[in-house]
């Protein structure tokens, strides 16, 4: 495990994706989201996959030069459609758009169409708040959760994300799927040959198992509940959308690479001060989460946690220490530039890896 | 336990807040909000507590003939000041507006301030799908559920509630808070001698416990996740209501009755049509709902159900056999009626009980 700059790594997989011929516009969107999920510690949707979006995009999945086609159907609402480019330049211009139509209406809502994974969803809800608006990005994603009383996964790990500017430091964010746990949580456990909990997940046929390696679908929170909200999401983003829902959306690994994934995500703006005045507002949302970090804690050596503060934490500590990456995940993003002569960013020295 | 028919109770209700001086528009709000609850089999939030908003309005708490104050504050919000009346009215008069606003926008957000507890959620998310479109309510509540981390609750039962039409059936409804049992269960559990599951709630420390009258806090569904959508909740009903928030919201019950509730809650309508046509909608909602029901099931006695199924077959059961209520119940209804001579329902005949 060694560290790098995230500022060296964005620049990377920027100049990658150019030269692999994915034009500049949607390339910086991908960089920059790719990057920003890695300073927040969220390594999954970071920089890290990103030989598993080149594959796509080389497999003719991912469309490099697409026309995005934004209709503005109401004074607060629009449809865009992605033409099936990287979705974390269709999120982009999904919520920017959203916030366009907020700003002139005070709210604006957008679904957008024809899109491919997204990323970390909290990088299209931040982009509301630096324009003192609460923002709200909703994607659906491929079948994984449980339908309460059946024996396989119905909904995806269909995600909600909530930001809200503060007052003295950056924006509350929720970002979370309905899961008890991630994937990614079971698959180390898996490579660790370690047993989970019960309650994580279960395996082909819907039973509650400890290994790892055979689940098949996770559980949702509060079973029917966080199921009922994975199911509004999909409504918000294979219904509104014209995308497909549930079982029939296409797999992000398991089906042939070049299948186009034809996603779909809903983006919501709201003007704070069309409500309250906006100072008021931050200066509240901050004496809100101080509370909370005040309150009585159960265990004095763990502090009580706001949604978004260990993704803080680890900004702090990545700006400063750089990305963590293993010597062969190093070694898959180098291999990508190799053929371009495209220099990787140096090990940052000095610094305790993870 | 006998049953009474939901438009005999209605109407009782109805003539019952007039009569204790409530204007009739408030009144016919109301007692079609608890009808509506007791029909879909959410007693809690039903004609039973009747007496209790009783209690609020003599006690001073709740306003019988309010001002309300709607101000547009551009092309898609508004705020609504409910002037401390019942929060059903308040509610329906703020749902109300969000789809008018909706409809000449595409979609409309209320923010609304000064009112009290609102009961079942649900009532006013349905009125827009009555729209063709999609109805979301939040509402926050006094502090019950535990910060993770914490010993004590910081956020309350604070309730999500989206509802969107579909082809054949009554329209697709989640109504839910965010912990893992409710309130009320606990309280059955209480009464009733029986030990609760760790997990459920914690004791005025902060730890688990089995015995539900020592419970002081319920734990959030997910950990951070359910308490980060209590937030999200609190965020729209406490701050851009300028409401209070958390631990600072008035309490149902145990507060001097006579203290207003200054609740806030907030109301968001989505136009189908402004985003792929209604009837294609409509008939795609159906066969998501088809097609969850039709998944295999992990026991053939136990049907695989959307949420929202339990009220409609609670509903069906109701409008057929009446309303069930507790001979203990009944009474401290008919009570409100006495002095004023209103007659109470007839026990509908040839029904089994519950």
């Amino acid at each position: 495990m060694s560290r790098f700059s995230h500022a060296g790594l964005e620049q990377y997989c920027s100049q990658v994706l150019e030269k692999f011929g994915v034009r500049s516009d949607v390339g910086l969107y991908v960089a920059k989201g790719l990057s920003q999920a890695s300073l927040r510690g969220v390594d999954s949707h970071g920089i890290r996959p990103l030989p598993h979006y080149i594959n796509g995009l080389e497999a003719g999945r991912l469309n490099p030069d697409p026309t995005f086609r934004f209709e503005e159907t109401s004074a607060s609402t629009g449809t865009l459609d992605g033409d099936n480019t990287f979705g974390h330049a269709t999120g982009a211009q999904g919520m920017g758009h959203a916030i366009e139509l907020a700003r002139k209406s005070g709210m604006g809502a957008v679904a957008v169409s024809n899109s491919s994974h997204f990323g970390a969803a909290a990088y299209f809800s931040l982009m509301a708040p630096e324009k003192v608006m609460i923002g709200i990005s909703f994607t659906h994603a491929d079948a994984l959760i449980l339908s309460p009383g059946g024996t396989r996964p119905f909904f995806g790990t269909n995600t909600i994300c909530f930001a809200a500017p503060c007052l003295d430091e950056e924006p509350f964010c929720l970002d979370m799927a309905t899961t008890t746990v991630t994937w990614n949580k079971l698959l180390r456990s898996a490579e660790e040959g370690q047993s989970v909990p019960i309650g994580w997940g279960v395996d082909q046929d819907g039973n509650d198992i400890q290994d790892p390696s055979n689940v098949r679908a996770l559980h949702s929170i509060g079973g029917y509940k966080g199921f009922g909200l994975g199911m509004m999401v999909d409504v918000l983003c294979g219904l509104l959308t014209g995308m497909s829902f549930g079982r029939d959306i296409s797999r992000m690994y398991a089906d042939p690479i070049e299948e186009k994934r034809s996603l779909g995500h809903f983006f919501m703006a709201l003007r704070i001060d069309r409500f309250v005045p906006a100072d008021e507002f931050k200066a509240r949302m901050q004496g809100m989460m101080d509370a909370l970090r005040e309150e009585p804690q159960m265990d004095v050596d763990v502090p009580i946690q706001v949604a978004g503060d260990p993704e803080k934490q680890a900004t702090q500590d990545r700006l400063k220490h750089g990305i963590p990456l293993s010597d062969s995940e190093a070694e898959s993003l180098r291999n990508l530039g190799r053929r371009y002569e495209i220099e990787f960013p140096a090990v940052m020295p000095g610094v305790a890896a993870e």
